[in-house]
């Protein structure tokens, strides 16, 4: 169940960046949780390429349901969305340009797919893919959100420019809801802007590392083993295209501290129980704490660039050099963070369904 | 299916710190495998506390097989090994605590099990849980050393005292192989002692980054969705008790470079593709390509210090001032870096079985 | 993963009977599978209503590959099939009848998704569903005939009236592949039909039993702990709607016989062995042991019958009369037959895929 | 996951006939159900060989928790039960025997495990493995009938004596719970009894019917695919050594009915829906629809008898004649029957879990 993911509610993606359609089949949803289509649109167009930092690639990503949605409700029988591909220049890949793009997916996907692959603007590894996984998120997202819980991300940095982290979790991630380019500190949008369009000027690209926040979750979901808040998410967010790297809480960072530092103390008011710091980003043990899930996701800059690269031909296994035409993003952050909003809502969503039975969501 | 892992091999954990025994069911392993006992104990050695920067905790880790096991070698049916807890002090925990332990499992491992949960030393949220990994790693490791794939971890950094990074990665797993403590540079490993035992002297603790290499697999393992090779190593190792971070090839860090640099030509010599570089860490959309592959776990100090820390009682949800008694480790990079080894022989020989078919570990 | 079945194959099911589409996608087929259009159709065609002992509505099946196929061969990513709902009278289903339809599964349906399911033509309950795992049977049963793996299945019995048994196994299965009303004793076709025509001219149904043969199937496929092939096969089969039995080889009537009747002799001939008898359906401890796995399951007459009923009406759950009006198949038993061939067919590919590895089946 | 079955509460089971211990981790379990050693017990005697009609090798079947249960109650925790094997005659099986008993796993197993099988007894194939399930039975049970849900299982038939059907279920179920020859009509017992004997006597065996019941499932539980509930306790069911068939409600007899005399109707009584008849067995569309579930499971004569069969050496795949020495049993299906009510309160609290929630069974 390779393009499979998930155990109570759980999605699986298909598609090519040039086939007939993208899409994917959610499954587990419980009956009766009416579909917010300007939402769906909305965290659509929050992905979508637009402006001069994206890709001129444009799809209009009208999405539709197949089935599991009725009279404007899930059904409770899987939801399967389409998405057709229109925008796609089928004379630019009239035939397999045989040249593996650095750092692409072109040779690997070669190797394991015995050149049957679907190489066109680089089929199954497209990010185009993730329209799909951001449409389901639609479904989730708004009905997570009647249950209290909210998830938004932001742009910590873009290169070396950061952006401040969450404070008031809760209001920084309405801030964010609606922003096509999410930062805290809105001063940092130019700064990151010049950066990426620097980096396209000179046919290059830049990367960058996305914050998320998941507030509103109780206390007591995940599992030790195998099945850690922390491992469940990252599973879910290195399927994102371009990801290294994911940490929570403090992170990294974490490991230069001393335990009487990196240690968040409990306290209690009035009876609820919370921590003076967030060094564990709410999660103890694999099991969430009842504190804000904190985690950061390393976004490397997309690896299709203009500038000349050396490389091979993986037909004939030659040396070879790469000039790469077409149409590219020279940054993929600002669209991706609505990517891993999206695989978030998915990984909580299904947690605490298993936790609180099947029509959990839809009650 | 939580406390268990893997799709073609795969490993079901149980136990308690203080229970009669720890253990795991190893399934899917085929038949065949030549049990090689005294790297079994090598591998549960290497985990084991030891010296003054450890525990004072000391257990022989006697597994035994009670099943999947006949003449020397696997039979192809579940293999249960079992480890006894013997070096449990009863009376250190006759009653629960009740008070949380900051960072620690106790408060979110009390809410999820209502009570029920076995408190005495951590229960199934102790370190000690992980010497099951290591005895089911004794018979992956060596089945992958004959199909020449190497694992071996070193310790990345204690604190801010670092070790150099993998160069000759082959030779420098073989060199890691039956290090207590296992640094790279050995000069390093008197600072970051000293570093552990200035922490155990403060009652306190410092954490540290274990860096894995994995040398021999072929280009083409891994799934794009959802099944990428960094998502299961992560799922993975996000098990592993106190690990707040993975980043694979050049990580976080990647985030800082642009395209240009970031990505790793590929070129070939005499018809064999390799990359110039390894940013990627030998993996590019969820699939293996041929490099080696690299990644970095950051461990958090541990939670459990002498100190006094200010925290509640769970049972009252008042607060209240925890000094810890007991035994505990001032730092367990140096002992998990055997269990990442481990957890990453599990998902490799699984998605390689899943790739070549059921036998192909023991052929 | 409720609608998804397989472990290394696996198929993911969705849609309703008068929603937008119903479809499948198909993961874990290796890449280089050449696509047999025709052979997809003449599959569904085999499926499809014709005549005048079935239903009236007629379906094209028009099914198209939404991804997953690229020049005519299969690419090694999941295979996204979609068959759009034409023959759909809106009208007759503008309101819930909220009459429950004895032993279908209207009233479960509604207890289950709350009054919030598709209720149109049976919605996710539909028989046409089955046209979906048809279309991907259409991949997977040409892609094992060239492993020279064989599947067929015949009516053994309508009502009281039995087809005879297999005999030349291979044989009759080529000659049952393309009876649109699969008997081996052609004779019975007369008598078989006048039961059905019978039946539907007093506004009633028939059952009937399915027997079916895979042959080629090497010994050593299965698993004796969970996933025997007879689990497997049953757990499919199951979701085939009307099923209510299934049995291998001698099935229920080996209970009557003793153990020294029962017992398939094993014999040795040039070195293959071989069983004299095949009272064990091909599978011993859950693993094929090289005879023809045969198995036979039961289906119950079409609940949805012109009669009057008594039954509630599930919204008031007041007792009621029900005329059921609208389109109706007196016997699904022939029609049943393919898509029993299909999912035996996605159980074998699964099996030996994980036996084989990956790629296997395109090799 | 070979091994493993279930989604929510999930068993994993080990062992072989002869090695040290077989066992299972039962995980999934919620923290706070009370542990009834008696009941276990009980549950154990009930499946273990008493008497003149069973093969007269004897086992204590001491299982001890390894892990999971603490101050007699689960933790929540994966519970590990172990139960040594303690009569096992190793002299009986210094050597491989080499000789396939017919239609036992013994060539099957070979063939698939390469010669590294534990050919001991049967080893992983072994009836003896089924104690871990009942153990692991003895939590469920229990647990379930504190939620009103009864589980129970009589001898249907032995050869061709039949015991009466289910009448009033729960009262039923509640006599069966002691009997060691469970049969409804009592009367039925001697003639089963010495049809069990006469087979003995000729060194042959018998099979027979076992008939369950569950009651107190409340309508809406499974899935219409794949995960029906008759799939899923069907996948189930065939993993217990000699099942050959599996029929619910009216099962292969419904095949010979018309749809008016099949159909179940649907009355209200106060509100309270019921069905007239219950020849669905309780399911519709794979869900429950609130009337007792119903199966019967075939069970073929026990493989291992003493008469001289024809047959082969599986080493040198040479023709060869067995005259079986050692211990069988004549007839396994009185012992079965509790085995089969052990694997149905799996399906069913893993079910009702994922419907209600992970802590259901314990609240």
């Amino acid at each position: 169940m390779k393009n499979t993911f998930g155990n109570n509610i759980s999605l699986t993606i298909f598609g090519e960046s040039h086939g007939n359609a993208i899409g994917c089949v959610l499954d587990g949803v419980p009956a009766g949780i009416k579909i917010d289509e300007e939402r769906i649109n909305k965290l659509l167009s929050l992905r979508r390429p637009s402006g001069s930092i994206s890709t001129s690639r444009r799809e209009a990503d009208e999405y539709s349901f197949q089935s599991g949605v009725f009279n404007g409700f899930t059904t409770g029988t899987p939801i399967c969305i389409l998405i057709p591909n229109k925008d796609t220049r089928s004379k630019d890949y009239s035939e397999m340009s045989c040249i593996a793009r650095p750092s692409h997916a072109d040779y690997t996907a070669h190797i394991k797919y015995r050149g049957f692959e679907d190489y066109r603007g680089g089929g199954h590894f497209s990010g185009r893919i993730t329209a799909a996984l951001v449409a389901a998120g639609g479904i989730l997202i708004p009905a997570l959100e009647k249950k209290n819980i909210f998830i938004g991300s932001h742009i910590k940095s873009i290169g070396k420019v950061s952006d401040r982290s969450f404070e008031n979790v809760r209001a920084d991630i309405e801030k964010l809801a609606d922003m096509s380019f999410a930062v805290l500190d809105e001063e940092k949008q130019t700064e990151m802007t010049n950066l990426i369009l620097a980096a396209k000027n000179d046919g290059d690209s830049v990367g960058g590392v996305v914050e998320t926040a998941v507030c509103g979750i109780e206390a007591g979901v995940g599992e030790p083993w195998f099945d850690t808040l922390e491992g469940l998410i990252s599973h879910a967010v290195f399927s994102i295209p371009a990801v290294k790297g994911i940490e929570f809480g403090a992170g990294f960072a974490i490991t230069e501290m001393r335990g009487s530092e990196a240690n968040d103390s409990f306290y209690s008011e009035t009876g609820r129980v919370s921590t003076e710091t967030n060094n564990s980003g709410g999660i103890n043990g694999g099991i969430s704490n009842g504190a804000d899930i904190i985690f950061r996701t390393a976004f490397k800059p997309t690896p299709t660039i203009a500038k000349e690269q050396k490389t091979i031909n993986y037909v004939n296994n030659e040396n070879a050099i790469l000039s790469a035409a077409g149409r590219h993003d020279p940054c993929i952050v600002h669209r991706a963070r609505i990517v891993v909003d999206c695989v978030t809502a998915l990984v909580v969503a299904d947690a605490l369904t298993g936790k609180h039975g099947a029509d959990w969501l839809a009650l």
